[in-house]
């Protein structure tokens, strides 16, 4: 059987079927590429419909990779997704909370989830950060209250997937005067977080 | 707002949603906790559709598990993905050669894309494995190659994404005799393998 081999012809190609599969859109070209990017890694063209993305995101989120802000993130697979390649070269890096050894012992002593925890303590790191949510609605809830108390992150990627609390949680994002990009209703995870985030350094 | 922050519960909550959303499945239990981990983990009830199990996946898949044989990935974010609590109390492990060392010499060697020669190098130790490809249709196409050659992992997760050569690498997936699990059509992903691979570990 013959089949493409070659990665980034496969990428090239694949991006091309996409356009062809989604026709034109109202967006620019760097929110098209957001859109296109999770398109890729899902299989999924309905996310055509769903994703939301701030009128300052695309700038805001290249300002801040470019100066090299740090991206946090609430999940491993979110930081495991993230281009390290891209990333290097931009002086930055990522990181995620989650089974970080005063996250674990701070979540044992409060009670509270371990990506609620994680957000708490990252506190006004996350400032001026690029913030990438995948996974947990209650980091995204917590992070909003973070924003409430006076911390701007530079761009929130907000995607909480599932059927508690993430369509809540995302709609609670939009409400926001915050750069961000998200997903409606129950769609989302840790990989198109990830390729928002991969979709923005392929940019720089 | 008041939310729900209880992981277990939320789960369960998820799980009776899920259920009701998708409702009766002609599949066995221990298969519709694979197709519901799977929604669970993408928000996206049509899975429902296009997820594909093997009559033999789940026995087989469960006694590869409980006898600790090792998982392979080709892609980091389904290692990241998969449950390493369960894994350690299996004593089984997980795998993925793609930023192995002599995988990338190999690969600039000889021009193939890392993600098959990752599959070329593990070789026989894919014999009576469990063997999850999330992203890559390469691997996947390669990997039934060695199938071909005699070597019979215990449970193939083949879910690559995409809209070059996924469907395809599938399809060619469900025309063999080995017990397997799969998505029809572009959806698929890390996490949808990722979370395949789970929904066992989690019977255990």
């Amino acid at each position: 059987m013959e089949y493409i081999i070659d990665p980034k012809e496969i990428e090239k190609r694949s991006m091309e079927i996409i356009s062809d599969l989604i026709g034109p859109l109202d967006n620019t070209v760097e929110e098209q590429a957001i859109i296109k990017r999770i398109i890729h890694t899902t299989g999924d063209p309905e996310y055509r419909h769903v994703i939301k993305i701030h009128p300052e995101a695309v700038a805001n989120g290249l300002e801040a990779l470019r100066q090299g802000s740090k991206i946090y993130t609430d999940v491993r697979m979110v930081l495991t997704g993230i281009n390290k390649k891209k990333l290097a070269q931009l002086n930055s890096s990522v990181e995620c909370g989650i089974d970080r050894e005063d996250v674990i012992a701070t979540a044992l002593k409060t009670g509270e989830t371990r990506a609620i925890t994680a957000m708490k303590l990252f506190g006004e790191q996350l400032h001026d950060s690029v913030v990438a949510i995948g996974n947990a609605p209650t980091a995204l809830f917590q992070l909003l209250k973070l924003v409430d108390e006076g911390i701007r992150p530079k761009l929130i990627v907000g995607t909480p997937v599932g059927f508690v609390g993430a369509k809540e949680s995302k709609e609670l994002l939009e409400t926001y005067d915050i750069p961000y990009i998200t997903v409606a209703g129950f769609k989302g995870g840790s990989a198109v977080a990830a390729a928002a985030v991969n979709a923005l350094l392929l940019q720089l």
